[in-house]
């Protein structure tokens, strides 16, 4: 979904409350505005930060909303086994890096355009794609059990030609249709039936009473190297609106993070 | 799915049998071809008729593969609450026709075009509305909660406009679609992820493990009239070309059958 720019995920210091769950100095993540100090007037989205020995930046991005997302939609709707085959489209951004690792950790074969730095099986850029469906064959050729779908559109078309039967498409988001007057037609749906193909959009707001369990599992990947989380830090709040909009053009390589302020 | 015209679901009764689990005389519904009499060298498709006390024929429609279709897609993919708002397009076929029943039992709000003899909310025919999003806007006010698919194209693009949020998609089917060289394009995708709407392809096959389930549950509404279930029967094998055309114009008013013998 579209994020208001004047709000966003952020990781704070509590500096007072009157709120009975929170109290000075306490580490929260949650929706803050983009500032320096704010007022809080309705915490429901703040969670209390337990784990330090990991960068606090990643309660913005592994261990916040786009870790859940990543879980959420690859565990619970697709169901991920061993040895299927998994694509994940814009696997440069916070949620896709996660989501090939999920899937690498699984046991799956995984493809985006992040090979190297990930450990995905294979990568290529569907800007610079003349011929989608002919790319997604080169690299599935027995076809996508999983696709984690971050950009809708003709990237969608393409791959539902290439879907197993029984296969599951996450709609995590359809970043190369928004803000479109005419949005792109989608002219291969019948492959839904004809693959048996299950497709469901979703927001992480469904899975975050799984956070627990999501800790358990990717904490200790987290320390023990198993999984690389790559940030795109810029400094200070003047740098916001840069930022955002490279998210569109594809600039940012890795989690586009936005610090405020450092202790 | 399309269907081979050479063979269909049919009932037959065996007049030779050298497997186990068929005798000479035994009533039987499954895939047979268009003749008078067959050889049925696979039988893994053929189930025994157990109940004689319902016309023969529904076995070819309401307690055969298009019942299960209904029940396997309305029941597993939607699971219709009370009070939910349900759309069923095509509702003059075999499947529709019990789609909208049974949600009318779950004590659903069904519309489709058939209002008058399946006791259904209300009804239009989308073949002769000019806007389908104002038709479908007329009709549910408050969105659409379940989407059983028949038609796809056009019907399934202005439906999605109309989804209701965590609404469900069974896609049974996309008659409009069929044989086309240049399939309608779906400009409303991003409705899915807007709205965490799940939708699904599936064939009948996922959920035969279910029939003595589904026949525990519609028998009895069968025998107490609860369910009418509405054929369209032609006489002689020579009918059968005629009566296939006919399902692509909309021609059938309920479950099409042709009846090749009687006893």
């Amino acid at each position: 979904m579209m994020i208001n720019p004047l709000t966003g995920y952020g990781v704070s210091k509590v500096v007072d409350s009157v709120h009975p769950d929170f109290k000075k100095g306490d580490l929260v993540w949650g929706i803050t505005t983009w500032e320096e100090y704010s007022l809080i007037t309705s915490p429901e989205s703040l969670r209390k930060i337990e784990h330090t020995d990991v960068p606090l930046s990643y309660y913005t991005g592994i261990l916040g909303m786009p870790g859940m997302t990543a879980y959420g939609g690859l565990y619970e709707i697709c169901s991920p086994k061993q040895g299927e085959y998994v694509f994940v489209s814009a696997a440069s951004g916070a949620v896709g890096q996660l989501v090939g690792q999920f899937a690498k950790l699984l046991g799956c074969y995984v493809v985006d355009l992040l090979k190297n730095k990930f450990g995905f099986d294979e990568a290529f850029n569907y800007k610079e794609e003349p011929n989608l469906d002919a790319a997604l064959k080169r690299y599935f050729r027995e076809g996508i059990d999983i696709y984690f779908d971050n950009v809708g559109g003709k990237m969608l078309d393409a791959v539902l030609l290439n879907m197993k039967f029984n296969g599951r498409i996450a709609v995590c988001g359809m970043i190369s249709q928004y803000g479109l007057d005419h949005p792109d037609g989608v002219y291969n749906l019948i492959r839904l039936l004809m693959g048996q193909i299950r497709m469901e959009g979703f927001w992480v707001t469904k899975y975050y009473h799984l956070y627990h369990k999501y800790l358990d599992m990717v904490l200790p990947n987290i320390r023990e190297g198993k999984i690389v989380y790559v940030e795109d830090m810029v400094q200070g709040l003047e740098s916001g609106p840069a930022a955002i909009a490279g998210l569109f053009t594809g600039r940012n390589y890795g989690k586009q993070v936005v610090e405020v302020a450092r202790e």
